[in-house]
C-alpha cells in the first residue's frame, strides 16, 4: 500500500525515565517512529520538580528546533509524541504531549489510539464547567485526572488509585503516557489494540510504540506491555499493575500488515517475518496462477512478496521502484494530474517486466488508485499479464480505534466485490488472503488475539458512542 | 519617553457587531491600535452560530495572514486584540482573543488590564479541577463564566446575570470583551482604569480602546464607557447596564501622558490638547529658566513641548530627530553598545542646538537611559545648557493594573531624588510637573478621577492579592 | 509628501577605510541611511588582500544576518549600500555593492545615481563579448574598469589613471565607491547631482551620502565632496584629485526639499533649516490667506510648516498624525480601498482642526492622492477652510539622475495647472513656491548651483541617450 | 553505499522543445532526477523571443515556488537543472541554468560534468577583461560563446559553427544544454563521460540525463546521445551533428554502479539488470564463502544482492532496513554521535540475522564509516559471521569529471589494502569485484567503453590542468 491513498496511523509514543540524555534519546527514538505520524511532534521533559515542553508542526526535524531541544537537555525524564493530524485539526494546539501547569503540580499526557466515548465524556465535563482547548479526545483524560479526588491525594498509591479510576471511565483504544514531575505512568486499554513496548537503556526504563525505537537508541527490548496493564516508573523503580483484570486482547492486525516498521518486533517476532509468512499463505491461495516473476509494491510489501516467492518458487524481482524524494509538488490539477502524481512516486523497470507474466503483491488496497496505476504502468512497460495478490483480506470497514481511514465511501471493498475491484484496477486476476489464513499466521507467531474489524466488521469495543456524525458536526463548528 | 526604556501598555481592543465588513474593519482598527501591543494579535469572528478565530505572533501585519483574514470575511461580528507580551510569556497560546469551544456554545474573550486576584482565583479553580492552558489572568474569567450556573441559563437575562456575577468576583483593572455567538458584552471595571469607547459605523455599534480606531475606520465616536458599565450588543440592539453601582473612577494618568495616540480623544478632548496643557503647566514651574529654544523628545512629547513653547514664549524647534526605521539590529554588546542603540534612534540637529540654551521636554522618565543620552548628545552638538522638563510627576511605583513597568529597582525615581537624577543624566536642571498641577489639567478637561498610583503610591484598587512573588515563582516553573 | 505616492531615492552609500570596527560602523551608518533605500542592502569588506561580501533583500535588519555581519568583522575596510529597487528589477543579483572576483584582483562597486549613457555603453560592451548579469547601469562601470589598460597597470598612479579614463566615459549622475583590496576610490559626477560627504572617525576617513551617517557613528563631518572630485583612500593616506576640471555644480533640489534626513547637513547647514526657510518664503507668497492654524504633513514637511508659522505668525499645530506602524496590510482592493490605505497612515486631530481655517504645508505633490485625502479628512474633522501650501515649485518632469518618479502620466502637475490641481484635491486654495524663491533660499545657504529639472525641465546633463523606450523594451524582455 | 559518506553526482539535466506543457514536464522530469543533485534547481524557458528563468536553493520542491512555475507556463521550450553544490559554493548565483541577457539575444546554459581546463580558460578571459560572477566552470563556456565571432553571425549554420569552435576549446567531461530563444543545442564531450539521452513526448524532442525522466513524463526513449555528438533542436526540427570526430567513449562506471536510478536504462538496459549482473559476478569471486543469507545495503545495493543470491543460491533477506525519513537532525556531536547518525538511518532486522552467517553486499566503499557500522550492527543483532562483498573494484582515486569525492585522504582504499579495510570495518572477510570482471559485465550489455579512473587511476582525459591547488586557493579568496 502506498501512503498516497492509504491508511494513516495516528501516533507514535516514546518515554524514558532517569537517563542523563533523556530528551536526546527521545528525539532519536521519535525519529525512528516518524512513520507513525508526520504532522506534528513534541517532547515534554521533567526536571523532577516541574515539566517543560516543546512542540511544533511537521516532521520531527521541522517541528523542534535545536534551541528547543537544548532547553530540555538538562532534564532526566522525557516523553515524546509524533502525530498524524486529520485535516480538520491540524493546529499546533492539538500537537502532543499536552502539558498542563497548575499550582497542584504539572501534568503531561500523550496518547495513541482513539476513545470511543470521548464525545460523551467531553459533554459531561463541559456541563460541569470544564473548558476544552483542543479537539483531541486525549484532553478528556486530563480533565478526568484533574477532577478525580480521594485515595490519599498526595501519596503514590493515591495517585495510582485515581489514575485507575479514570482509566476505567474511558472506553476505546489507548496507549497512554501520563507524566507527573515525579513519575511516568503508561497504560494500555483492556483490548490492547495499540502496541506498547517496554525497554531498558543503560539501566533506565523506557517505553515505545515499537521496538525499532529501542534499536535506534541502543536499548534492550524487555517485553510487550499487555492489555489492561498499567506501569508506573519513578526514581524508586518500576511498579507493574493492571487497572483492570477484564481483558480481551485484540491487537490491531494492520500493525502487522502495514503500520509497524519491518524491523519492529511483536512478541520477539519482526513484522518482516510475519509479512513474509502472510505472503507465503497468499501463495497457497494463488497456486493456480502461472507467472514469470513476482514483484512487491515498495516499500511495505517487499517482505510479503519475498515470502510469496519463496513459497511459490516464482522469482522475485524489483520491477517497481519508488522515488524517495517526496514533498508537495505543484502539478496542475485536472486531466492526467492524479495519475502524474502517482507516476512521480512509482516507476516500473521496463526491461524486467517486458514480455513477462507478473504477480504484484500489495499488502492491502484502500481506494484502489495506486493499484490501478500499477497495473496500467506495468502493462505499458510490456508486462503480458498482471495478477494482483493482496496479503490481507478485503479491507471493508472504517477503524474507530485510532487509524484514519476515511468514510465507507472511500474504501473500495466496502461497496465492491473482489471481481468488481479486479475489473476496476484492470488486473488479470485479483486474490486476497482469507481472514482465517491471516489469523493462522498471527497465531503461529504467538498472537493472543487480533482485531480484524476493518476486514470483518466485528468491532471488539462497542462503537455506538463513537457516533461519527456528532464529531463531524463539531468539526464543522470549527472546534 | 522613548519605548526603548519605557513603559509598555498591555493591550488594545476593538469589536464590532453586525457589519458586512466586520473582520476587515477590525483589522484596520487594530492597525491603529498597534501602539498598544506589538507582540501578538488575533481576531475572533462570529457567524451568528459559531465563533472562528485567527491569531499570531508579532505586529498585526505579521501575525495574521491574508488567508486567515479571508477565512473570517463572511462573518458579520468580530473582536480583535493587540497584545504586548511580557518576556516570560511570549507564546502563541497567550495571544488573545481566547476562543473556547463547547457543545454548550462558543465563547471568546479579550482583555485589557490586569486582575489583581487572578492568582487566588486560579488556585481555587485548579483545586476544583480546572485546567489552565495559558499564563494569562484572562483565562480565569473564562473558567468562572463556564462554571457559573442559574439565572435562567439560556435566556438573554440569564446570561447577563451570570456575567455580572462573575465580574463581581474579579478584582483589578479590566476592559473586557466577551463574545458569544449571538452577543458581544463589554465591561469596564469599577474604577474605570483602562479606557473603552463606544462608536458606530454604518449603523453598527463598535467598541475600541481608543477613538483613533474609530477615525481609522470612519466610525462615529459616541461616548466613553464608564466605570462599572456593562454593555451588551446583539442583533436586537444595544443594552446598557452596570454590573455594579459602587464605582470610583480612576482612569490611568499614563493614558493621557504617554500611551494613547495624540489624536485619540477622552471625553471629546484629544490627548494632544491635554499634553499641550501639561506642557503649559510645566512652563509655569520652569519660569525661572532662561533658554533660547525648547525641544520635544519625538514623537510622544512634541505636544507638551508645543504647549510649553506657547506658554513660555520660547521658540520650539525640532532639535531631536527620530529614525523611523527600527527593528532588531545586530550590534555587539559591550562598551558603547547601549549608547549606540539609542544613537541609532535619536539624533540632534546640530545647527539648531549649537550655541543655544536648550529646554528639552519629555513626558516621563523611567530608567533614565534615554534622558542621559539626550543630554549628552545635545551638549556634544553644541548646546550651551540643557534643561530637562518632564510633563508629569516623578514616576516612582510599579503598576499592577495592566502596564508593564518592571521592578522598583529599574525605576530611577523610586530610589533617587530629582536632584540625584539631574546629576545622573547630566542636565543643567531638571523639573517635574507636580501631582496637583497634573490633576488640575485633567479636571479642566472633565476627568472624573485619575489613577496616580505610579506617582503617589496611592493604589485605588487593593493590590495585596497581586503578590508578585507568587506569580514570579509560577513563571520560574515554566507556566 | 508621503512615501505612499511619492518619489523614491535610489541609494545610500557609506564607506570607511582602516578602522577596527569597519563593518559594524558601516552597518550602523547604513541604518541611518535607510530612508535612501529600503529594498536591499549589502556590505563588502576588504581584508587588505581580498574582498568579502554579504547582501540581501529588504530593510537592512532583514537583509543581513548576524552570521553574515560576523563573517565581515575581522576586516578593517568596508563599504555599504542601501538600495531602492524599481519594481522590474527586484532581484538579489541587483543588490549592491557588486563584487567581482578575478585572478587579477578583486573589485567592488557601489553607486548612487543614474548613468544616462548606460544603455549605449552596455550595447557596445556586449558587442565586444561582455556578459552582463544584472540590469543595473552600475555593472557597466565594472566592465569598463576591467577592460581599461595601460597607465602602468600595477602602480597606484596607473590605477588612478585608468579609473579617471573610465569615469570620463560615463555620463549622468553618480556618486561612486570603487573598492580594490588596497584602496577605496570615491568620485562624484561633474555636475555633483547626488550628495557625497567626507568624514573622519577615530582617525579613519569615511564617506557617506549624508552627514546623518556621521552622527550615527560619532564621526566628524569634514566637508562636502565636490563635482568632478575623485578621492582615493589607502593605508598610506588620502589622495585628493579631480577626474575632470570641467564641472558645473547642479545638486539635486529634492535632496534639500524631501530626501535628505532633516539633521543631515549640506555645506554645514541642516536640511531642517533649509526647509524652514522654504516655508518662510512660501509664507510670503501666501500672505493674502487668512487662517487660524498651520499644519505640516508629517514627517517631512514639519520643518517647512514651522518656518511658515514663524514668518506668518499663524500658530502651528500637529493637526495631522502619522501611524508609525507600517507594513503590507491585506485590505481588499476596490471601492474605498486606496483611501483606506492612506487613512491608516494619516489621521487628523479633530479637536484641533474643528471649526478652524487651516493651512496645510506639504513639501511637494506628486500624484495628488495624499493631498486629496488630507483635504477631505481635515474637512470631515471640521476644518472650515483648507488651504494647501507647497514649499517647492510644481513638480512636472521625471528625473533621469537617480530618482524613481514614474512616467509623466503619473505626475499630476505635468498635465494640470495649479488651479486644476486645487480643484482635484478639493482645497480652498493651492499655492506653490516659485522656482526663483526656491533658488534664493538655496543660494542664501551657500549652494553653488542646484538641479531644478523636475520643476523646469532644464536638464543639466543631456538625457538624449537615456532613451526610456529602449530601457523599457529591455525590461519587457525580462532583463 | 549510503549517501551519508558517499559520492555526490553533480547534476541532472532535462530539456524539451516545442511542447505546450514544457515547464511543467520539465518540473516533473527534474523531480525524477532529484537524486542527481539536491542543493539547487532551476528552469529557463523560452517564449521563442526571449528567455525567462527561475531558480532556488534546496530540493526542487523548495527551490521553485508555485508562482515561479506559473510564470513560466506560457512558454513552449524549457530546460531544467538539479544541482549538487560543493560546500564552498552553495550560493544562489551558482545554481543553473545560467541565464545571460543581451541586446544581441538571450543565452541559457546548463552543464553536467567538470571542465578540466576551466581555470586556465578563466584566467585568459579575465586577462581580456571578462568579469565572472560565479565560481562555476560552466560560466566559462558562456564567455567563450559570447566572444566567438564569424561564421555568418545570424544564420543557423553560423551559430552552429561558433558553438562547435567553442566546444573544441573546453576540455573535460560535459553534457551541455545551450539554449537560445529559437534553439536548444545539446552536446556531449568527446569521451562521453556523463550520460545524455534523447526522447520524444507527444511529438516534441526532449533530452535528459537519465531515461527515468522519460518514464516520469510518459515520453518515449529514443536513444543514448554519443560522445562528441551535438544536437540542435529548433521549430524546424532536429539537427544531428558532431562537434568533433575524434572520440573515445569512456562513460562513467559509477553511473552504472551507483548514481543512475535502477529503472534508468543505458543502451536499453536498466541499471537494475547491470547491477544484478555485477552481483552475479561477485558471487563467483566469493564462491568459497559459506553463508546462510545474503543482505543488500538498501536501497542502491539491493539489485546486486539479488544477483548474488541468484548466482550463489544463498537466500536473500531484507536484513537491513532504511529509515526513509531523513533531514538534518540535532544530535550532539562527540562520543557516539557519528554512529548514532548512521543508526538513525539503517537498522538490522534482528530475528532475520540472529544466529546466521551473513553476506552483506554493498556497491562500493568510500570512507568505510557505513560499512563499519553495518558489520557492528549485524553482529550486535546476533549475526555469527559477517562477510562483506563489494560489487565494484576498490575505489581509490578522486574524480575530476563531475563527481564530488573529496581528497585522497578521505578515500579509505587509496591508502589501505583490502585486508586492512576488512580489519578496520570488522568484517570476517571482504571481497571486491575485479576491474576485469566489472568491464566484462559492461561489455556484455553493449558498453562501448567505460571510464574506470576512480578504480585504476587511468584518467582518459588529461587532468594536469585541473590543478586542484589553484582552485582551492581561489576558494580561500572567497570566490
Amino acid at each position: 500500500m502506498d501512503e498516497f491513498d492509504g491508511l494513516k496511523e495516528e501516533c507514535g509514543l516514546f518515554g524514558i525515565w532517569g537517563h542523563p540524555e533523556a530528551s536526546e534519546l527521545t528525539y532519536i527514538a521519535m525519529h525512528s517512529l516518524q512513520h507513525r505520524g508526520q504532522q506534528g511532534a513534541g517532547i515534554v521533559s521533567s526536571s523532577g520538580d516541574y515539566l517543560f515542553g516543546a512542540r511544533g508542526m511537521g516532521l520531527l526535524t521541522e517541528a523542534l528546533s535545536k534551541e528547543q531541544l537544548d532547553s530540555l537537555k538538562p532534564f532526566p525524564h522525557a516523553i515524546g509524541h509524533t502525530r498524524y493530524a486529520s485535516s480538520g485539526g491540524s493546529e499546533l494546539s492539538n500537537v502532543q504531549p499536552f502539558l498542563f501547569k497548575s499550582h497542584k503540580g504539572d501534568l503531561a499526557l500523550a496518547h495513541n489510539g482513539n476513545l470511543v466515548n470521548a464525545m460523551n465524556l467531553r459533554r459531561a465535563l463541559e456541563d460541569q464547567g470544564a473548558i476544552f482547548q483542543t479537539t483531541s479526545d486525549s484532553e478528556v483524560l486530563a480533565h478526568l485526572l484533574r477532577r478525580e479526588r480521594g485515595g490519599g491525594e498526595e501519596s503514590f498509591e493515591g495517585r495510582k488509585k485515581r489514575i485507575k479510576k479514570v482509566l476505567k471511565q474511558v472506553k476505546g483504544a489507548f496507549a497512554f503516557m501520563i507524566m507527573h514531575q515525579d513519575s511516568l505512568t503508561v497504560a494500555l486499554d483492556d483490548h490492547g489494540v495499540r502496541p506498547l513496548m517496554l525497554g531498558k537503556k543503560d539501566g533506565s526504563y523506557c517505553v515505545a510504540s515499537e521496538t525499532c525505537a529501542f534499536t535506534a537508541i541502543g536499548a534492550e527490548y524487555i517485553r510487550d506491555i499487555e492489555a489492561g496493564e498499567m506501569i508506573t516508573i519513578t526514581d524508586e523503580g518500576i511498579d507493574f499493575d493492571h487497572y483492570t483484570d477484564t481483558t480481551s486482547p485484540h491487537m490491531c492486525s494492520m500493525e502487522y500488515i502495514y503500520f509497524a516498521r519491518a524491523d519492529s518486533e511483536f512478541r520477539r517476532t519482526s513484522t518482516y517475518r510475519i509479512r513474509k509468512e502472510l505472503g507465503r499463505s497468499l501463495a497457497e491461495e494463488m497456486q493456480g496462477i502461472d507467472a514469470d516473476i513476482v514483484i512487491g509494491v515498495p516499500d511495505s510489501s517487499l517482505a510479503a512478496a519475498h515470502g510469496f516467492s519463496e513459497a511459490s518458487g516464482i522469482k522475485q524481482e524489483q520491477g517497481l521502484l519508488k522515488n524517495r524524494y517526496v514533498g508537495r509538488t505543484f502539478i496542475t490539477p485536472g486531466q492526467e494530474a492524479r495519475e502524474r502524481a502517482v507516476r512521480m512516486k512509482l516507476s516500473p523497470v521496463r526491461d524486467i517486466v517486458e514480455g513477462r507474466r507478473v504477480i504484484v503483491i500489495d499488502d492491502s488496497i484502500v481506494r484502489g488508485t495506486t493499484s490501478r496505476f500499477i497495473v496500467k504502468a506495468l502493462k505499458k512497460a510490456g508486462a503480458k499479464e498482471v495478477h494482483m495478490g493482496v496479503s490481507s483480506p478485503p479491507l471493508k470497514n472504517p477503524c474507530y480505534y485510532g487509524i484514519d481511514v476515511s468514510t465507507h465511501a472511500e474504501i473500495i471493498a466496502s461497496t465492491k466485490s473482489p471481481e468488481e475491484i479486479r475489473d476496476e484496477i484492470g488486473a488479470d486476476s485479483l486474490t486476497y488472503l482469507s481472514v482465517d489464513k491471516m489469523h493462522d499466521v498471527y497465531h503461529s507467531f504467538g498472537s493472543k488475539g487480533q482485531c480484524d474489524a476493518c476486514f470483518t466488521g466485528n468491532y471488539p469495543i462497542d462503537i455506538e458512542e463513537a457516533i461519527l456524525p456528532q464529531e463531524k458536526d463539531l468539526k464543522q463548528k470549527g472546534v
